[in-house]
């Protein structure tokens, strides 16, 4: 077809245009690229491999709907979500879409949207209104084709482990149903208390009475709520969890006793909790998810500082995750003491601090993990697992905290499909940044390649401890 | 003569050292760098153009006694407002700026002096104490000369639009003489309530006299304030304006009832509003100019946390704007919440938030308008208007928000001829932020020009509304 | 040996790979890698220098234990303290060292320790578990050597001024020994408050004795507390002292009247003084120091925004500067206020601000800086004093503050001979810093040689007084 645009990805995009850096980095970026991919921490649905035979939907189901980078962005270029999430066809979406993907140049959804065309699908042909149905068309056959079910493209994607993320209530049937079907795939759930530790979830009480349910553990005070909690872990731990995930409001850390605990829990269950109840008692439990860490060794993840569904309409219409997720500042060098003064040493307690506010980058996360044994750093979270996010993340953190206290990456993507173009660019960016080490002479090419192969997979298997055998 | 030292600027100048991405850069310059000048937001004197005999002072009084910039930047170094003011001589004023020229090496206002020294009055000798008189000799001569006029000039630096900002009690006798004389440069008012609506402004209750005058409506109450504003608004508009601007002290915003804006209202008028009156109804009138921007149209400005006349010393001597306004720490995500819970979606409208605290640009304003579609971006704002300043724009606030979320340019300067030095600036790191991308394959060569066009004039006309016909 | 792994430190270490940039840089920094060493703010004992025959203690006592960068790295890592610390073999504790020294990879202590070792050691073999007892041996046998006593290195390090660091109660004995040897070198004291000016240092009570004792003034209320340390810094001031370093919790400043403090030290004296007592005496403490400052002409230091001994473990069993002191967000504007409104644009007054929290580099510092001619900025402080860390000072600061604003560079170091290592990072950085101006045409090559140099030595000269002979 004489009229098509073609783009294509260049073998070297994304490195510095320096020829003896990219010359390192292309280097570099040959020894890493064809490792596994090691996904810790993420939000796939684990029901896409529960069922062998199991498809993904159309490619607007697939690749624009659930995505909250897409939607958001054209909200806010004027086009309602309505447009977008309730259209009857899909394909008249898809074109909306491709009319306004100008709007996606240079953003990180985006470049993965280019990639995830090319690399999963074949799409070399540029995506605008005039390409937008010949290449709904070509999504659409491959989608119909056995070699796109889900299983198949988690063989082809080359992904060693991929953890999802489950409610404490759940009762991981999809992961159960992974087990006995004896498919070799590992899929791994994470445990995330959210909905149950924090006490202004709208549900909560509906919440208590799920994991009531799901433990076989009568939830009627503190100490049953505990002793539930610890029953799922187990379970969780049963079926290959390595991780717990949890996102307070704020990193904000206490130590309530256990009549406090109980009074306060008891308020909550009698509908009587008030703010100021809910924000001691996510403090506490950060406090006591690590200690439960402790004693069973899974990972602790903390994703605090975001005002969740800033926007109450949107929320109200179009539900949680549609990219009203609004960042604010936070605070850890005080907020965590009480928990570090008692399990920042403790060599049981594998602690993984996420930011959205850059700010404390350099100034407590890298300080605070190049001292405490138990804390690690995670990589660029979320508006900042982007090329730029993560130039400033080897910046600010490296130097202090030293690349031993990170944890290698997260992907934290609910798009499966879009799993390998994140992972592309964290090795490439990491690539690119060793390079221009390597070129400073600060470090020599022996060890950027050490480091090059710890960025990609090292480092997260250790400080996730995905190298033991499930 | 031979002793002269002669600097010129470099044409491929601001621009990154790698050849590949310099002739990327280049090209895409050369694509705008002859583009209109679009400048939205400045304060300029709209009285500079509505006499066309009116002309310049001498360059003392044209150069250094308005620039707070420079002002600010001698007295740091132990130069008394005084002697930079009040001097009766200005050679000697000149003389002894020239002397100390070196302070503003690597600063912007260092280099936009050299480039309208050069581009506009064809100073190629550098300045320094022993060039200083020469130099004076000059700009002297020029500014005889017929076609040194202020209307003359707006033709030549080749000025589509050119925003002032008046305050709300402003008669716009200026603005209506530039109309009535038929000259053809557009130049237009923007309304600025801070003398009315932020009620610790000193002359606060004189301001209110002064709009009961102005739009003849009897401002007895809280309903005949908003009247008056009103009615000014719509006077602004028929003189061509946009736009409003804002500057509270912090984004807080709330919507009081009409009760209580009354009595509050009625304190102030009475002199018994306490600070924290002047805070929620600030926060309040944030709100209410929003609610008036919905009706008439008018694109909202907000430009908050500035500790204003920060030495009152300086200010009790010399007045606002000497350089002693210094930034504090701001928070948008929870502050701005009550208003764009109201408006946020409302497509009557366009807010554009300014920032001096750089924390923010990733972590809250970029993802509130990569959400929002009331939101846009505003550019670097006073200190960050500068090379770096644009480079960390660029690099926090692009990836999320998206570019066209962002409103493009503004000078917001005094100094009218300095308009194209601070423009020449933006293009170039426009320029040279796009062909990074270009070189990393991140945007085609197509896109850039594209991108390239919008960052310097296409977003602005946008954001401002100014595509229509005045 | 033919198994030994050679390193060797590129002479072009550290510059940007561009072609264009680092030949500039090259020539930038060949005119000032042989300029002496200007050190005006450390922590070296003075006790090196007071004896001539004072000689280094073995390789770990010299190099890994006083180094809290070190300590913390390898206690992050899950090295206890105790094994660094208080291990009885120091062999072993180098062979634990170099067996973890990838962990320092591409972190300032690592490159200063390989710039160290091959500089003053001539070591040229990559440390690593295999080489580690031979480069033991080597360090060891150049400590034997008469060469390697502290006043002889003095001389070959080049230093032209040593500052150390020194409590308000300190007899200055050896600063008086070395004086009273007639020794040449330039070693003199800074007046460092913090033990009586802090109520809450652990041993405040016998501090305030100690400080009757040594200055012969009995401490019996707030009259006689001044009046003692106007003593002291009369007597540090004879030995050669042009500075006064204070480090509080917070850089707030607020000015007590004679009643109130005298009141609130009377409770401290009673030990009844409240932790608000304590914030608020140290905001006061700010400004009397400034106040003394005017009087005497000291420079004055503010160092806040730290929380010390953050692992109260860690401080228990190992004392303080053990690696676990985290940064916290600080305040200038609003903070510094009142002391500038007093002192501001005082002639007598110098004062240089510190931060850990870089997000007040381009919002508060650098326009406070700018503005006040009694502000200076310091060098990038403590986790800062990095590659990256000044590369994103000169980025933030120097736009807005100005270079001549600025007081050159700090290696704020107890390691006596780390410092050479310390500076040539510095003067590396900013010839790389200056050579990126000069191939974008910002400045021109003979400003980029005059800056080099004045940030090299002239602006620590000049800032810290230390041009006047003692």
């Amino acid at each position: 077809m004489s009229t098509k645009t073609l783009h294509s990805l260049p073998a070297d995009r994304y490195f510095s245009p320096d020829p003896q850096q990219k010359r390192t980095a292309l280097d570099l970026y040959a020894g890493i690229a064809g490792l596994p991919i090691v996904s810790p921490h993420g939000h796939v649905d684990p029901a896409l491999f529960s069922d062998p035979d199991q498809r993904f939907g159309n490619p607007v189901e697939l690749l624009i709907q659930p995505d909250h980078y897409i939607v958001r962005m054209m909200a806010s270029q004027g086009i309602p979500h309505a447009r977008v999430l309730a259209g009857d066809n899909p394909r008249q979406i898809w074109q909306l879409f491709a009319d306004h993907f100008h709007l996606f140049r240079a953003t990180p959804s985006g470049m993965w949207l280019v990639h995830e065309l090319e690399a999963v699908f074949g799409v070399v042909e540029r995506l605008d209104g005039g390409s937008a149905q010949r290449i709904y068309d070509q999504i659409e056959a491959a989608l119909a084709s056995p070699d796109y079910s889900p299983r198949r493209l988690f063989d082809r994607l080359n992904i060693e482990v991929l953890a999802t993320t489950d409610p404490a209530t759940s009762t991981l049937e999809h992961h159960q149903a992974i087990r006995r079907s004896g498919w070799h795939g590992r899929i791994i759930p994470t445990f995330r208390p959210d909905g149950v530790a924090n006490l202004d979830t709208p549900a909560w009480r509906e919440n208590i009475d799920a994991l009531s349910a799901v433990s076989g553990i009568d939830v009627v005070d503190y100490v049953s709520y505990i002793e539930a909690l610890e029953q799922r872990r187990s379970a969780f731990k049963a079926l290959g969890a390595t991780a717990v995930d949890f996102s307070p409001a704020s990193p904000a850390t206490e130590w309530l006793t256990g009549e406090e605990a109980n009074a306060l829990f008891g308020r909550a269950l009698a509908g009587s909790a008030t703010p100021s109840d809910a924000t001691r008692f996510a403090a506490h439990m950060v406090c006591e998810l690590a200690r439960m860490s402790v004693d069973d060794g899974l990972v602790l993840q903390l994703h605090p500082g975001v005002y969740r569904n800033h926007s109450s309409q949107v929320f109200a219409r179009f539900g949680a995750d549609r990219g009203f997720d609004i960042p604010v500042a936070v605070e850890f060098t005080r907020n965590l003491r009480p928990l570090l003064e008692r399990f920042g040493h403790h060599p049981n307690l594998t602690m993984i601090l996420f930011t959205l506010d850059e700010s404390v980058y350099a100034r407590e996360l890298a300080p605070l993990a190049g001292a405490y044994p138990a804390l690690r750093l995670g990589p660029p979270w979320w508006f900042h697992d982007s090329w730029n996010g993560m130039r400033r993340y080897f910046d600010q953190v490296m130097e202090t905290a030293g690349i031993y206290n990170t944890a290698g990456f997260n992907d934290d993507t609910r798009a499966f499909l879009s799993i390998p173009a994140r992972h592309d660019v964290w090795r490439r960016a990491s690539a690119d940044w060793l390079a221009g080490l390597v070129v400073r002479g600060m470090i020599d090419h022996r060890d950027a390649q050490t480091l090059a192969c710890e960025l990609a997979v090292g480092l997260a298997r250790r400080a996730y401890r995905l190298s033991t055998n499930q």
